[in-house]
């Protein structure tokens, strides 16, 4: 009995990423049992071709963003990562190259980072590739990092460097010189933070997608306080700085950095610092009492305003 | 402080929906505690426009309908749905009133299957409307209905009617007549057969959504036997047949059911049927050793080879 193309397709390409409670794809549903005496945190993020990502980029390059932006969220819970389902709407006519390269990329990050496929569905689109990862992960009951609850006085903290994301879309759109490639791979192949050891440590938390100044505002409306953000702390990109891409145009406007914003008392700053394990953090602002708003402010303490906040699809 | 118009639109429409563990939509990821001593059921499904459903369906109906794939999912396998995450992707400068109604239909079926919204995500698409939930369910452990578990002479067993999913789909084209518009509601508006209690009197289980021929394969496959099916038996929908729309046309070749595929030994026809508590159940078929391959026969024991096999993305 022959298999429709969809489900051989499915059998060829996925299904050997399929693990612990996926029944082998072959279910309506995957079963498993939840790690016991934990939380359990669950994100969902979708990419489209020519919003997410470049419909040219490499096939495994997507799969692994893919898996990446959701990592992050997890990430951003102080949360460990353990499976996924994923969603494909793919054009009829898809070259089987694509999905034998979207899939290799997958099992590159299922093997990086500890997850496996649960389940999903397939589906063609007259439209552009889309994509939805949805990502499980589990965490110790009660720790899970919130974005309410910085305090007045607490430090703002950013993992890593600003603005790659947005340099690295820059580079491949020729507006930017990168002659080694490195920007663009940070476009293509964010580093989620997952697995930082800072329970206890950190007041809030999210990650960052949608550019620092829009995306501090989410912390600032939700813990209730004013972020006050020194622009000349913020660890921006040094190959963009040289090339005059600076603050308004990477680090307030520039999206997919995927970094960690974090918040946490002072009196914890050596601690947080010590409990890095390596991973760069810089301490860029503060949290003060006061309207839920985002203030930068220059090297005078005089508040700036970039032209834009950040990306909105809307 | 101003809010991106992404998220000024995610608090109107998604966040009443928000229930227990979504943290009010304000953070990367939903945290909650797994059911005490349950397994987990996932599953994700997606639809997109042109393809899932027409592109003027109500906007309240494709929600449902969005929510109901899902749910016949998590019947299949015989358990308790509770929560779910939606990614939606829309073109930018869609309607509010789109919006607006797409979030009642989530509403309503939240109420009426006893589910809430977890997260999820959205983005715009240069696109049609895509559609991705992901949903969760919970089940006792080791009970879960799966496709493997059918033996050499258990019963095939379908619930309610065959074929009234694609007859919607064509008296929505205008192919059939449907002057009561009952046949346009069954495939804007499945019925996902969820909470049947059939624990320990099902050996196999799948929903109907591709078609009765290629969705018996599935389960044929899965359980490495042959899957005779009577087609005279088949509760083909009544305004089909007398519209000339017959087994191989709706039966066989038509998706959109979601009805419940089961199969029974012998021995448990009976309670089989008690416990149905009220839903229609007809025996079609029976399970034989041989190869993993469906036989339709006919009224005189003939097999019959429908043109088309069913519905295949690819």
């Amino acid at each position: 009995m022959t298999l429709p193309a969809e489900f051989a397709m499915i059998n060829r390409h996925f299904r050997p990423l399929a693990g612990e409670g996926a029944l082998g794809l072959t279910d309506d549903a995957a079963v498993f049992t939840p790690p016991p005496g934990r939380e359990l945190v669950v994100t969902a993020d979708t990419m489209v071709a020519g919003v997410h990502f470049l419909p040219d980029d490499p096939a495994g390059a997507i799969a692994q963003k893919l898996l990446r932006v959701n990592l992050s969220d997890i990430a951003a819970m102080g949360a460990v990562p353990f499976a996924y389902l994923l969603a494909l709407s793919i054009p009829r006519g898809t070259p089987e190259a694509w999905l034998a390269a979207f899939a290799a990329g997958l099992a590159a990050d299922q093997a990086a980072y500890g997850i496996h496929l649960l389940g999903g569905d397939t589906t063609s689109t007259p439209g552009p590739v889309s994509l939805t990862v949805t990502m499980l992960g589990h965490v110790e009951p009660g720790t899970a990092w919130r974005r309410a609850g910085a305090r007045p006085g607490d430090d703002v903290w950013v993992t890593g460097v600003i603005g790659r994301g947005v340099l690295g879309l820059m580079a491949l759109r020729g507006e930017v010189a990168d002659p080694d490639g490195s920007l663009a791979a940070h476009y293509r192949l964010p580093s989620p933070r997952v697995g930082l050891k800072l329970h206890g440590l950190v007041s809030a938390a999210m990650d960052l997608s949608d550019g620092l100044l829009q995306d501090s505002g989410h912390i600032a409306r939700a813990s209730g306080l004013t972020i006050e953000l020194d622009v000349t702390r913020v660890p921006l990109c040094a190959a963009g700085v040289a090339q005059g891409v600076g603050f308004v145009d990477s680090g307030a406007a520039g999206g997919d950095d995927y970094e960690l914003l974090l918040t946490a008392a002072p009196a914890d700053a050596e601690a947080l610092q010590a409990a890095m394990a390596g991973v760069p953090i810089t301490r860029i602002g503060r949290c003060l009492a006061g309207a839920p708003e985002v203030k930068a402010i220059d090297a005078r303490g005089e508040p700036i305003t970039p032209g834009t906040k950040g990306w909105s699809h809307f």
